[in-house]
């Protein structure tokens, strides 16, 4: 009760020191536990570890072999000395979240817990629903915790660039100011979001904006632009800490999947033309941008909306990219064109804002021969785990019907 | 097989005919179920009845008795000759949605069935997280039915004008053309809704867009105003067609539950300062629409949204009309100021275009003398089914909270 009220009745901002990971145990929750804890804060992890029940599910497993969680937090404290608490359990089990708030009493939540793959809101109905409900009540949830029992506790939420589709003018980070027949007001960027997955961001954007208005919630909603990379200062300190890899066409993302696809000799996959252009950052700048959203938190009441890479790259500009540091490596690298499973401008606008994080002290690893020398050598050292039955697209936008798929192609 | 190979195959629009009205035991539902059964429309309702259940936890009651859709249905056989099937089940529950489409395949879709009220959506986070789910799924499943059984169908989904909130500048029909930097897009309208419901209807406009984009549904959205009146020129035909009306704090919409409270002496309860602003509509301009919806059907791949209301009214002017029409029938009514209950602007900018229905044909029932003296004639004649306990506000925005509340205030 004690710890409680001091933090609780505090303005003092740098004593926001207790973080909670919701989805702790994946790619980006795992090296952000582990940078907070080494920065000095109190984290605990909270994770259901459903994400390693869909790979078990599908037949897919992480390039990198990782172990189990409860022994990536006991050799984490054996070499630091640095407790990180776990709470195993579902975030739309209300009574679980409830206990995990009142027992560890968090000044801040980061919250990764979320079905996050594209492909698999797409597979059929039953896991187009489970991506929208999984994501959006587990919010609701945590909206919930944070009004009942931690009122002044900040909510650090990954949302998606992918939220924002390819509109034709820039995007801007969150909001837009709009001159319309004479008046002109500042309103919620318009979302033209492209599968269930990249739903249930918005509809989850749009019920934090709504607590931080109606109830005070303070919150800043990260969209994220698509991670890349492996290792981060603290997950290269031993091969237990070791993060995930997922190359496969469910769960792998653009130039993380080139890589391991190039170590194989396994032709790059491009979807259509290529010319789909997004927003990437390195796995390092994702730890970062964490840890200064936490120690520069919202205000009461503040929906703050931050765009969370560092580059922009066309698929085809990645491609590139990786035959030429491919070829540095006496790797022969191919590029095909496979039909895109996605339903999407493969030839688009793009310009999206991300200066805020830049504003509070973000300093980008841009992306260079040396990440994607490392990238490959990763790959190439766990080669003999890559099963390319899982590198091509399995999923389609247009196929995906009521019938359960209960073994992927 | 013969049928449905005949409606699907026709590009022939007055050809759909069969209109399968999911909610069809509400309040626009029902109204709406029998004005398409008197056109020589083909209809069938789909409806769980949970609104009945709704009534009975909270201890609510509709002004008017209303009796079971079995018997309404019945008396309709017998007054009209024409067949109203019935399916009773949640549409959450896919197989049984499954078999209704199978069974009944329907030509168009019109979609009410879902909780409707936003003070429901904020009693506990149980029932938050209940009007999320059950909308947000219902509706997922429906776009999943008709993507897999009838393709062609096509979705009248019913959304609402709070989708919007009330933003500084004029309100469109679902697009916003916006010229940014020198460049120009149409996009989504900006959303800010302020409730758990009002939000889930934006998470299903967001949605359904999507599916039209990506498989081709032909879907309208009528963003409806509040909807105000009892009596359509079917259910006026006889007493057990007679419609549901909601006056208490949780389900009253503010025209009725002015029309009631004038008539049982009670004060209007004006939340604030009144200047809220909304659109408006007869319920006899609520079947219309949908009627004209479905006669004039969407393009397959087409995300269509109306909004559906006739004239904008401030609480206040609401307020001075029943006072005026209340005194010309010797009511003495007063206007009482009571707190908001509500996150919600109370004086603000209002100008919702809404002309796409009457290009189509709608000729709009506005609100008038006439329409007021019967409403207020209705709520005397029931005026003894009143309970004067269910009148006022008793959910709270801010002060909703995780433990379930059993009995209402
Ligand atoms: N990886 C990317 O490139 C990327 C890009 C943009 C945004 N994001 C977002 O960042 C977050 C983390 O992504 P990731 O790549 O680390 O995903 P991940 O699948 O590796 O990790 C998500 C973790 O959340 C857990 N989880 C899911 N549902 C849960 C629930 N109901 N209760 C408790 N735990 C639950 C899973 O078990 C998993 O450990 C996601 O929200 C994702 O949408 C990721
Ligand atoms: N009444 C208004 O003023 C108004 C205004 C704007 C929009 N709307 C919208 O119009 C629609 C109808 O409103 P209403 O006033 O007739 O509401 P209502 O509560 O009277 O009717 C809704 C019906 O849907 C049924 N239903 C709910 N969930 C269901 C499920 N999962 N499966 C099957 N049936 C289910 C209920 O049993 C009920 O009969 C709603 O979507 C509402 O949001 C109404």
């Amino acid at each position: 009760q004690k710890r409680s009220s001091l933090h609780q009745s505090s303005n003092d901002l740098s004593k926001q020191k207790r973080v909670m990971v919701i989805g702790g145990d994946g790619y980006c929750g795992w090296a952000t536990a582990l940078h907070l804890s080494n920065k000095g804060y109190e984290v605990a992890i909270v994770d259901n570890l459903i994400r390693r029940l869909f790979d078990n599910q599908l037949g897919l497993d992480s390039l990198t072999p990782i172990t189990s969680i409860h022994n990536r937090i006991r050799c984490w404290k054996s070499l630091t000395g640095k407790t990180i608490e776990l709470y195993i359990g579902d975030i739309c089990d209300f009574e679980f979240l409830s206990e995990t708030f009142k027992s560890f009493e968090p000044d801040a939540v980061v919250h990764f817990g979320e079905q996050r793959s594209a492909p698999y809101s797409m597979i059929d109905r039953s896991r187009a629903v489970f991506t929208q409900h999984n994501n959006v009540i587990g919010t609701l949830n945590v909206l919930f915790a944070i009004k009942e029992y931690r009122e002044q506790c900040h909510l650090v939420k990954l949302g998606t660039m992918g939220e924002y589709g390819t509109p034709n003018i820039d995007i801007e980070e969150g909001y837009l100011t709009i001159t319309h027949n004479g008046r002109t007001d500042t309103l919620p960027y318009p979302k033209q979001a492209s599968s269930f997955y990249h739903l249930s961001k918005v509809h989850d954007s749009n019920n934090i904006a709504f607590t931080c208005k109606a109830w005070g919630i303070r919150a800043t909603d990260l969209n994220q632009g698509v991670v890349y990379g492996v290792t981060t200062e603290e997950t290269a300190m031993h091969e237990e800490l070791c993060n995930r890899l997922d190359y496969d066409g469910v769960f792998g993302t653009a130039l993380n999947r080139f890589c391991v696809q190039a170590a194989v000799g396994h032709p790059l996959t491009v979807y259509g033309k290529g010319g789909q252009t997004r927003g990437y950052l390195d796995i390092r700048d994702t730890v970062q941008c964490v840890e200064i959203a936490i120690a520069n938190p919202a205000q009461p009441g503040e929906f703050r909306v931050f765009n969370q890479f560092t580059e922009q790259f066309s698929v085809n500009e990645l491609a590139a990219l990786v035959t030429k540091a491919g070829e540095k490596l006496g790797l022969d690298v191919k590029t095909i064109s496979v039909p895109n499973p996605r339903v999407e401008a493969e030839e688009h606008y793009y310009n999206a804002k991300h200066t805020k994080l830049i504003e509070l002290g973000l300093k980008p690893h841009l992306l260079s021969d040396s990440l994607l020398d490392s990238l490959l050598n990763f790959s190439i050292l766990y080669k003999d785990r890559v099963d390319s039955k899982q590198i091509m697209p399995s999923v389609s936008w247009r196929k995906i019907g009521v019938k359960p798929k209960t073994v992927m192609a």
